[in-house]
This record gives C-alpha cells, sequence and structure tokens, in this order.
C-alpha cells in the first residue's frame, strides 16, 4: 500500500462516529486481559470472563465491542487471538507512526533523544525548525529541515502525528501548518491551549498541570506513585 | 517561620488519613467554582448553589469536606472568601514549592527553561547534576551543583520537591537521595516507574503514553484539544 493510502484509510476511519472515552480506556484493559490470557496459553474467551479479572459486566465488554462491528459469537465466546489482533488494530498499536518534531531547541533534543518511542511503534520521520542557524545542521544525528519544507515532506512521508516542541508563540501557527498538510494529530508540549476545531486530535503535555497535581498530593498526604494515565 | 518549620508542619499535615483521589478532584473543580463566584461580586454560597453548577450534591460537597473540619454552618451556607481560602491551603496553592531539578542535560534544561512553573508559585530552588563538566557551570542562568551537595542544600532550602530529569538508570537512586534529603513529592521525567513505598508522592510525565494516547484518538477519531488532566 501506498503511503498516502495508508494516510487515506485512517482518515477515513476516524471520520466515523465519535467513541465515548471511557469506552477507549476499556478497550486498552480488554486488550491488556486478552494478552494475559494469551501468554498463559489459553485460546478462548466469553465476555463474563473477560470482564470478571477487570469489573466490567459482559454486557458493557458486548457493548464497547459492538462500536467496531460483529465480534465473536454468541454462545461460543471469542478467539484471544483474533480479538488481540482487532483490539491492537483499534487502538492503533498495529502500526508504526510516523511523527514530525517541530521545534529542535532544548526540549525538541530532549524528545529525540527519548528511547520509548521507537519502542512503542513511534518514528521520528522528520525534524523541522524556524531557526536558519539550526537547519541543516544534524542534532541529536537528526537533519534539521527548514520550516518551508514540512508541508511537502510531511505529505511525501505520509506523517500522520505531530509533535509541537516551539516557543508558545509559534505553537498555534505550527499547529496549523501540521494540520494543513495532513497531520491527523498533535502532541503539544507549548504551555498554551492549541484550537483546531474537529480538524485534529490534540494532547498537550503540560509540565505545568503535572507540578500543580504533585504539590496536591504532597498537600493532601498522598503517598506512592500514580502515573498521569491512572 | 523557619524553613524547616515549614517543612515539618506540611510533613505532619501528609500524615494523616489519606484522601480518595476523586475526592482531590472534586476540590479543584470547587475552587475553580468559588472563585468564578468571587469574580462575579457573590459572598455566600451554600452547598445546594456550589454543587448545583459542576453536577454534584450538596451532600457529597460536605462529604469531601467533612475531611478537613468544620466548614461554613447549616442553614447559611459558605463564606465564599473563607472557603477560597481554605481550599487554596488544602491544595497547596497558597505558598510557593521550592523545588530541586535534578539532571541538567538537554530535558533538564528544557525544564529550566519552562515559564509557566514560576508563575503557577514553584521555584526551582537548586539544580544538581553528576557529570563533572557541568558542575560549577552555568546553565540557563542556573548554577550546576554537585550531587554531593544535594542532602545539604535541600535540606537548609527546605526543598520539598524534586523534579529528576536523568538518564533511566539513574532514577531510583536519585529519587532515593532526594527522599532522603526530606522531599516529599518527586515529579520523575524518567521513562520508568520509582518504588518509592509510602515515603513520598510521585508522578510520572511519560511522554510515551502521551503519544499513545494521541496514537489512540487518531486511530478511534475523536478530534479535539485533550488534555492529560481531564
Amino acid at each position: 500500500m501506498s503511503g498516502s493510502a495508508v494516510g487515506d484509510k485512517i482518515r477515513k476511519m476516524s471520520s466515523r462516529q465519535q467513541i465515548p472515552g471511557p469506552t477507549v480506556k476499556r478497550l486498552t484493559l480488554y486488550l491488556r486481559e486478552v494478552d494475559r490470557r494469551l501468554a498463559a496459553g489459553e485460546v478462548r474467551v466469553s465476555s463474563r470472563q473477560l470482564g470478571q479479572e477487570i469489573g466490567v459486566t459482559d454486557t458493557q465488554i458486548r457493548k464497547d465491542l459492538s462500536w467496531f462491528g460483529q465480534f465473536g459469537q454468541a454462545g461460543v465466546g471469542y478467539l484471544l487471538d483474533d480479538l488481540g489482533s482487532r483490539l491492537r488494530q483499534i487502538l492503533g498499536k498495529d502500526r508504526t507512526w510516523k511523527t514530525a518534531l517541530v521545534g529542535a531547541g532544548r526540549l525538541g533534543q530532549a524528545i529525540m533523544s527519548y528511547g520509548p518511542f521507537a519502542r512503542e511503534g513511534f518514528e521520528i520521520a522528520a525534524v523541522f525548525d524556524a531557526d536558519p542557524r539550526l537547519v541543516g545542521t544534524e542534532v541529536v544525528k537528526r537533519r534539521i529541515r527548514p520550516m518551508a519544507d514540512l508541508d511537502r515532506l510531511v505529505r511525501d512521508r505520509d506523517i500522520l502525528l505531530g509533535i509541537v516542541s516551539v516557543p508558545k508563540e509559534a505553537a498555534q501557527v505550527t499547529a496549523d501548518l501540521l494540520i494543513d498538510a495532513g497531520v491527523l494529530g498533535i502532541l503539544n508540549f507549548a504551555p498554551v491551549r492549541l484550537e483546531v476545531g474537529d480538524r485534529a486530535s490534540v494532547v498537550t503535555v503540560d509540565f505545568s498541570a503535572r507540578l500543580e497535581q504533585l504539590a496536591f498530593q504532597v498537600s493532601l498526604g498522598l503517598k506512592g506513585s500514580i502515573d498521569v494515565d491512572e
């Protein structure tokens, strides 16, 4: 499949009805439980069995999965292998996501050096910066491209995600450029709320909000490790 | 009050019974609503009125606030000014939090340059690094201290929060050093789960998990801006 065909497929998929947030969270729980059972050598599971460990009713599981068409068979349950593949596909964990990074300053360089991205299926396929002193140089072993090349490279390489690590004044215009070039999701590190309407998904990484959360926890006497996802 | 007296007060407060997570979330909603009403010139509010806008029952509000002793008066409600001050105090928003940053590499430098911290009441009071080439130099206008000074400086300056931006191999030992020196909360940027037991609070900023969340959202066709706190 050509690069742009992959993008078109995901674009088409993205246009369907919106899935509720709690469903998304549960799907990741289902996948974890399916993988656990597969690792234990199991082959088949009923909705009721699947739900038992994670505290979800079989009705809820069937309702959640019904968003994505026909799954399993009444009275027979699901083949774990099939269910795992479908969940991985639904959650976007079955492919490598090409990503454009914009902003190769201190934060951008820290992101480029971040080990887990590649392991989790993310590839930084192009890096851009507006600073003529950086453009053309290699930073963290990556060639920095001028902003003028962004539209063409994002299209040619079928890049679907963008990482915005520019100063906050430049964040909105950067997001607009990425979306215009075809990016569907933006990971935003700038301390500003991006306005994207229904043109894209945005996840903001807000260092301040995390430090505030920590201060709350300390003030309130909460102890232990709390990941932002929990 | 001397530096260490402030720390002792917070330590004492932190040892009381643990507050449930959903209560913490609602307290921040209450504070936002109180501030909105204060800005509108209101003076007094009942539990019922307070709950109406944010979809929480008056019983729940009274139960949440009862964790923190006596509030308001039956039949009269709360003075918004008092309630706001108490909530700010409970949530740790009434003081400046002194913070030690460990790890002055690319990510540490990006964090030092992060504007919103100071605005939100966080002061980076000391910066440490294990690299002898960095120690003693100025990075982003801050003097880098050797790890050997960490214990003394954290105690002397009554630093209560630590930011860990070291490579993942060094994250746990760094966290242990900070906690041994008296730090109560750690903002962890290393891609590793810190084991702190009940000695401290930890919030992990996991770039990979955020990018995964974005990929889910794109796969599932969710659009718009979704902050990690929502």
